[in-house]
This record gives structure tokens, sequence and C-alpha cells, in this order.
């Protein structure tokens, strides 16, 4: 746990296992644990008197043995500017070697154009995994899954409301969303390449996973946006009862908004770790 | 010129234009160009001895009477961390009050988290627009349109050899980028809503001006993406022979890497501008 990030890094065999899978898994093998913490920090919801970063380094110092992964959105730290990039960076640099930081920006444009988003995320931040909007095509995904050793999650089937209007739209009678999915399949020619996948659709999740066998899924709206865990969670797994990151932000970040917010959130991601383990075995 | 942007901010009637189009509109007619200068600064073609960031208040300052707008990429400014950030608020803040500045950022995430993304854009960076994906749905665009003085540009049919790959699937016997079209038409109550429809496809760029004939379309794809200039603009131009914003990003930036790149760079856009002039009239 004391050695770099970098230094730390899984060697990955050509056409194996990503750096991000190598970390994930051992990760989970290590902590029993499928719970990934969305580490958003809201300045609206801190504990009165603690900035972001040293808000950030005590909840992921306190929950990292209870987490196959951890998730800073971009979106949070950006509303600060540089100084929050700033914060990201140092966030990302905070987690255990031994614990994988994906990143969520739902980046994508051109090719020239996500290459520059790449060196972004797997250089400037050192990020293990990113999620990534497949709108653009190939040539946007390209760039980002090049890095072999780093995993890219493509947006599938999301947990929102406003996701139906376009994913659920029929072509040749199946959704857009699995029409992603069966290219996403395609593309994971590193074993790099995994799904988003939302929790408050389980019908859906299982027939993406009958798709995707082999692909990991970041299953995020559990917790706050209120999915059914244990239908979330079965519909997801893989043929070897694993394959998943199960997202939970605000329930393990803002557990309590006092003194106690380390504990609270150790708590919380605790029960979520063993929650999740109980729908596995069920 | 010399006033700040926020200052010179043109108010805007409820139902009206935003300030993004007041803006576009004074500077097109201005101008008499539709020309967007695209600010992707790519460490490797900057000229020798230049920083970022002097290279692009000097184009700027060089090509400010010949455009409508200009459009810096995040992309390019985050590979250099929070000091591209940095950059990047600089570059936005270096734009003469009168000119509008376009962050071309394709950001979206459930409504939740697109507020922090709004915040980042509209806030901290104070851009007068920004360009969006579709795949999340309403609930992800909403924080952004909620800014009615600000504009935002979602993602419909981009100009990549990848686009096809979903935006042309066939959804009830209409291509997918259709279907985005007409719901970006609902989202425009507020009247800051536009497109993003790329050169290299001129059909599909009439049949989207038909079914939404008052949005304003940014073009890119013109000059390194090749699209053909004439045929581009002639079919995304609105009844009124305008309503477009056509973004040359490296055919200007980078049109010499020697001592004369703001002459150059002044040259190329001319070039571009009366080009385009042309077509419209042609």
């Amino acid at each position: 746990m004391t050695s770099s990030r970098t230094e730390s890094a899984a060697g990955t065999a050509a056409g194996a296992r990503s750096r991000f899978r190598a970390k994930y898994e051992a990760a989970a093998a290590r902590s029993g644990s499928l719970l990934c913490v969305g580490l958003d920090p809201d300045p609206a919801q801190l504990p009165p008197g603690i900035d972001c970063l040293t808000f950030l380094r005590t909840v992921i110092e306190a929950t990292a043995d209870l987490v196959c992964c951890f998730k800073p959105n971009a979106a949070f730290f950006e509303a600060d500017g540089a100084a929050g990039w700033e914060d990201l960076r140092a966030t990302i640099a905070a987690a255990p070697a031994d614990v994988p930081m994906l990143l969520d920006a739902k980046r994508g444009d051109v090719g020239h154009t996500s290459s520059f988003y790449a060196r972004a995320v797997f250089e400037t931040l050192d990020a293990d995994a990113v999620t990534v909007s497949p709108y653009l095509g190939s040539d946007g995904i390209e760039p980002l899954r090049a890095y072999a050793d780093r995993h890219s999650f493509v947006l599938c089937r999301t947990s929102n409301a406003g996701a139906r209007e376009f994913q659920d739209l029929l072509v040749d009678g199946r959704p857009l969303y699995e029409h992603v999915a069966v290219r996403a399949q395609a593309w994971n020619t590193r074993g790099n390449v995994g799904l988003v996948v939302g929790a408050t659709y389980p019908e859906e999740a299982a027939r993406i996973r009958l798709l995707c066998p082999e692909l990991l899924f970041l299953v995020p709206g559990v917790g706050a946006q209120q999915g059914d865990l244990q239908a979330a969670v079965r519909a997801a797994r893989d043929a070897h009862g694993g394959g998943v990151l199960v997202n939970a932000s605000r329930a393990v970040l803002y557990a309590s908004r006092g003194a106690d917010y380390a504990q609270a959130a150790r708590a919380a991601a605790r029960t979520l770790r063993d929650a999740i383990a109980a729908a596995l075995r069920a």
C-alpha cells in the first residue's frame, strides 16, 4: 500500500487483462467487495470546515479495504476550475496502489481529439480507467482503448430517467443500447473495454450480459438513485458471479455531515459490500 | 472591444435570443463572416518557442474581426492538466467581449452531475456556449439549457468516419441523428439549443435543416477534415442564408509554424471567410 501507483501497476500481457482489470480483481478478492465508491465532491454537502481534498483522502483511507474501485467524477472537480483539476489529480494519486481509480468523465470526440482526452486521463491524471460516450463511433473510442493497460467503459444503458429517449429506440427490432453492447464486445480485442449498465433496469442488464459475457459492467444507480440492489447485481454478474463494479456515491460520501463522516462512510461502505455479497449468494 | 465579456453580454429577453446568439449575430454582421475558428492547441504543432496561451491570444487578436465565433476544444487543454485548465480559462477570457466563445467539450451526464458541468462551463469558465452529447437524454441536457443566456449545441451528425456506426442506424425508417434533431428542436423552448452537423455529409445536413429550420448549426469538418465547403454551407444554412458557424481549426491555427504564424492565420481566416460568403451567394 506504500508504493506509488505506477510502481505497482500490474504488468499486462498482450491480449490478457488490463492493469485496471488486474487491480480490480485483486482488490475485489482481498476485500470480498464488488462495491465501487463514487467520489463526487459537492461543496454544499461537505462537512463544515473540511476542504474537498482532505475530505476525499479521508474517505478513501476509511473505505479502501472495503471496495474494488474508486470512481471520481470529473464534473464535480471541473466546477472548481484549475484548482479542481489539481484536486482531481491529487485524489487519483491518493488511492492505495492496489485499488484502481476509474475516472467518470464520459468523454468522446473525433479520433484526433480523443487522443488528447486519452493523454489527459491516462497520462496527466494517471487514471486506471475512464467512462466514454459511444455516439461518435469507433474512431472516437480507438485512442482510448489503444492504452492497452487501461480500461474504457462505454455508456450502454444508463440509470437516469431520460436514458430511454435514445438508448431504447428500436433498430432492427433491438434497442440501440444492445447495438452499442455488440459493438463494445467487438472493441474488446485488447481485453480492456467495459460497459456502463445502470442498476435501475435489471431486465436490460440481463440481456446485455448475454451479449457480452466477459466484459466488466460498471453499475451505477445504487443508493441515491434507488435501484433495486439485489435484482441489479444478479442481472449484471458474469458466469463466475463477478465482473461487476456496483457504484454508490452519495450514500457513502455523505452518510454523515458531522465530524464522524469517515466512520459513517466506512459503515455505509461495509453495509453495501455485505448487501452486494448477499445478493450474489441469494 | 475593451469592456469585459460579462459587461458587454447582451441582455436576453425571455424566449428570445441567448447571449450567445446575440453575440454571434452581431459578430457575423460586423465581420461579414460565418467562420468559427477552433482553438486546438497541440504542443507538437505550435511555433517553436511560443507557449500555448501566447499563441492562442495572438491568433485570437489576429483573426477576431474575421470570425463569428471562437471554439476552444477542452481536450487539448486537459492534456496539460490544471495548468491547461488555467490556459483554457485565460483563452476564453482573452476573446474580445463582442465575439462569442463556444467550448467544445461534448459533455453530458445524469442531471445532478450535468449541473456541475454546467457550472464549470458557464460560471467557472464563463463560456458563451458548449457542445453536449445527447446519449443520456433530456435530464442530461436540462441543467445546461437551463442557462437561458448561453447556448448548448447537441451532437447530431458528426463529421468523422465512425459517425455512421450509431448515428445512421434506422429507427422507424429514419436515422438516429434525425431523432436527435427532432428532440433538440423540442429542447429549444428557451431559444438556446443548437446542433453539431458535420460538413462531410451535406445531404444529411439538408434534411436536418428541414427538421430544425431555426436552430444554429455548428458545422465542423471544413479544412483539415476536408469537407466540401460549398456543399456543406449551402445545405446547412437557414432560410435567411445564415444560422451556421463553419468551423476550421488546424487550417487556420497552423497555417504557418514560423514567426509569421499570426499573419498566416489571418490570411487563412480571410480566405475561409470569403469562401463561405461566396458559397452562400452561389
